[in-house]
C-alpha cells in the first residue's frame, strides 16, 4: 500500500471517529451501535469500566451518558497505524466537559449528586478493523491525563443552557 | 472523481475553515470577507442570528465580535461530502471560549454587562462553493449543544491578560 | 510536487506535532528531543522565554515543565505551507489548560505558588526541515490570544485527580 493509499483509510478511520464523538455527545445510540464490530471491547477510565460485544458496550455507554448529562466531547491529534490492509491502531488526545444534571450512579468513583462540572483530559488508545461496510473500532479505551470536578458548579454563579437537539439541525 | 481527488478538496476547505475562525478570533475582517461567497447565508445561534450576503455577514460577525471580546474558537470533527464537483456540505465540533470586557448589545440573550466569561460547544453546519479563487462558505450556521455563562468571572479571582496582537506574529 | 504528493508532506509534519504535545503533556524528554533538528530555534511565550539548539531547548521544555505541572495542550488548524520540497511553515491554534500543583519559578510571569489553575490561546508559528530520519521542528514559538489565571483553584470546590501514567498505557 502506498502513504497516498494510506492516507484514504485514515481519512475514513477519522470519519469513523467523528461519528463516535457525535453519538456520544447527541445520544444517538443508534449511530454509535453502527461505530463497533460485534466482538469489540471496552476499556474506559483507565480499564474502571469494561464490555465486551457491540450491544454491551452501547448500553454501557448510554448508562454511563444518559439524557440529563450535557457532554462536548473533543479527539485530537490521531496518530494512526495500519498494521495490515484492514487493521489499524490509534492514538488520540481527548478533552471532555461534562455538566451532570442530576445523580449519576453509573459514574463510579465520583459521588455524582447533580450540579457538578467536570473537565479532563487523557488518549484514547484503540483498534480498528475495515469490515465489508467500513471502518468500525473493535478496541477501545482511555487513560486520562487528569479530571477536574467542581461540586455544585450549576447555579452557583454558573448558568447552563442546554439546547435540546444538542447541536443537530431539526 | 477518485477518493484521493476528494481528500485533496477536503483539504482545501480545512483550510478555508481555519481561515475563518483565524479571521473571527483576530478580528481580521478582510480575511473574513475573503471566506464567503457573495450570496452567502448565515443563521448563527440556531437561527437567531440570521443574515443574508457577505458584506451583511461580515458587518454582524463584527458586531458580535467587537474589539473588547476575546475569543478562542476551535473546530474539530469535519465530515465533509462532496455534493458536486464544486459543492460540497460539512458539519463541524465547535468550542468556544469567550471573555466580555464591556457591555455586549448584539450578544442578545445573554445580558452581557462586562466581566462575564463564557463557554459553550456545538455544531457548525455548513455549505460551500468552488469559485474561481478556491472554496467559500455560501451557508454556515451552528446549533449548540450547551452554553455557560459566569457572571463576573473576571476580577473574582479570574486574572484575563490579553495579547494586542491576539496571537498573530507583529 | 502535486497536490496529493503535499498531503503526504503535511501529514508527516502533523504526526511530528502530535508526538510533540504528546512528549510535553506525558513528560516524556526523550522522544521530545526527536522531535527537534539539532540548530533547531524556540521563542515561547512570545518570545519571553528563547533558546537554541535541540538540547538547550529541551532543557527549557522541562524546567517549564516539572513533574509536579498537569496539562493538557491540544493543537488544531494547522495552516501548512510547503517553502521547498524539505521545508516548510505552519501555523496552528494552541489551547492549554494546565494545573500547578507547586511553586513555579520558570513561569517568569504568572508569580506561580502552586494551586493555580491556567487556561490559554494563542497560536504556534512554526518551520520545519526534512531529515533523513523524517520531519523535524527546525523553529518553534507562539504568541497568546488570552492567558487567565485562576488562583487557588485547587482545593476550593475543585477537586483535581491526576493519573501517574498521564494517559499513556502501562
Amino acid at each position: 500500500m502506498t502513504k497516498l493509499e494510506e492516507l484514504v483509510e485514515f481519512h475514513e478511520i477519522t470519519q469513523l471517529k467523528y461519528r463516535y464523538v457525535r453519538a456520544l455527545d447527541t445520544h444517538d445510540w443508534k449511530l454509535m451501535e453502527q461505530c463497533f464490530t460485534e466482538d469489540a471491547h471496552a476499556w474506559f477510565a483507565g480499564g474502571k469500566q469494561t464490555e465486551r460485544g457491540r450491544a454491551n458496550i452501547v448500553k454501557l455507554l448510554h448508562r454511563l451518558v444518559p439524557s440529563n448529562l450535557v457532554s462536548s466531547h473533543v479527539v485530537m491529534h490521531p496518530e494512526l497505524t495500519l498494521t495490515a490492509p484492514t487493521t489499524a491502531t490509534g492514538i488520540w488526545r481527548m478533552q471532555d466537559s461534562v455538566y451532570f444534571q442530576g445523580p449519576n450512579p453509573a459514574f463510579a468513583h465520583g459521588n455524582i449528586q447533580g450540579g457538578e462540572a467536570m473537565f479532563g483530559a487523557g488518549y484514547y488508545h484503540e483498534e480498528y478493523r475495515k469490515e465489508r461496510d467500513g471502518w468500525k473500532i473493535s478496541s477501545i479505551g482511555y487513560v486520562r491525563i487528569f479530571e477536574v470536578i467542581e461540586r455544585g458548579a450549576i447555579g452557583q454563579g454558573v448558568e447552563l443552557s442546554v439546547e435540546p437537539s444538542r447541536g443537530m439541525r431539526t
